[in-house]
């Protein structure tokens, strides 16, 4: 779990509906969710997340985009640290899944408590 | 409805883990995203969100930032551009409040189907 999302354990079972946050806990937050405010990190995070059997390799991804892979290895780079996937080098390439803990942990926090389902 | 939202009705039935977005329905997200992607929009969207009766005028919200009056507006419209919130000016102050759809909305984009409850 990452450092970022550790405050949602904190926060996340009331969630942003329940009391003002605190300027820590928001400082820490805003980082994942800047981490989800690029359309590239987006479509690359929805790649991996929609992917049947979990894995996504680098080199698959960087076709997708007309972005060099650095770019998009940073761009990796930043979801990861956000707490939001995971990566592996084997060989040559870096494999790359997510963490539906920390998504779902994300969606709790948005969620109001009207909401069903 | 925001125009960066009505895109989750499209996509956030079936949500992030479902099939790769498109990048103009990520450029839409990201815009939403972004504006969460900010300590002081996330404070100001929890501190309009908790309110009980749903309603906060700008003029409690400034005195809890050292920040000056036109630097919260200008978060608190691109809070209200991503269509996270509403807001009515009554005599001289601005009301605002939060839209709970579009937090359900972006929560239910978030979740994957792993997720209790």
């Amino acid at each position: 779990m990452s450092k970022q999302l550790e405050v949602l354990d904190a926060a996340c079972c009331e969630g942003l509906t329940s009391a003002p946050l605190d300027a820590g806990s928001a400082a820490e937050l805003a980082t994942v969710f800047k981490a989800l405010g690029d359309p590239v990190r987006l479509r690359l995070l929805s790649m991996i997340a929609s992917r049947q059997g979990g894995e996504v390799c680098v080199c698959e991804m960087t076709p997708a985009f007309e972005l060099s892979q650095p770019t998009i290895s940073h761009h990796l780079k930043l979801l990861r640290q956000a707490g939001l996937i995971d990566c592996e080098r084997r060989g040559t390439w870096v494999y790359y899944w997510v963490l539906p803990a920390a998504l779902d942990r994300l969606a709790g926090f948005l969620r109001t408590p009207q909401a069903t389902a």
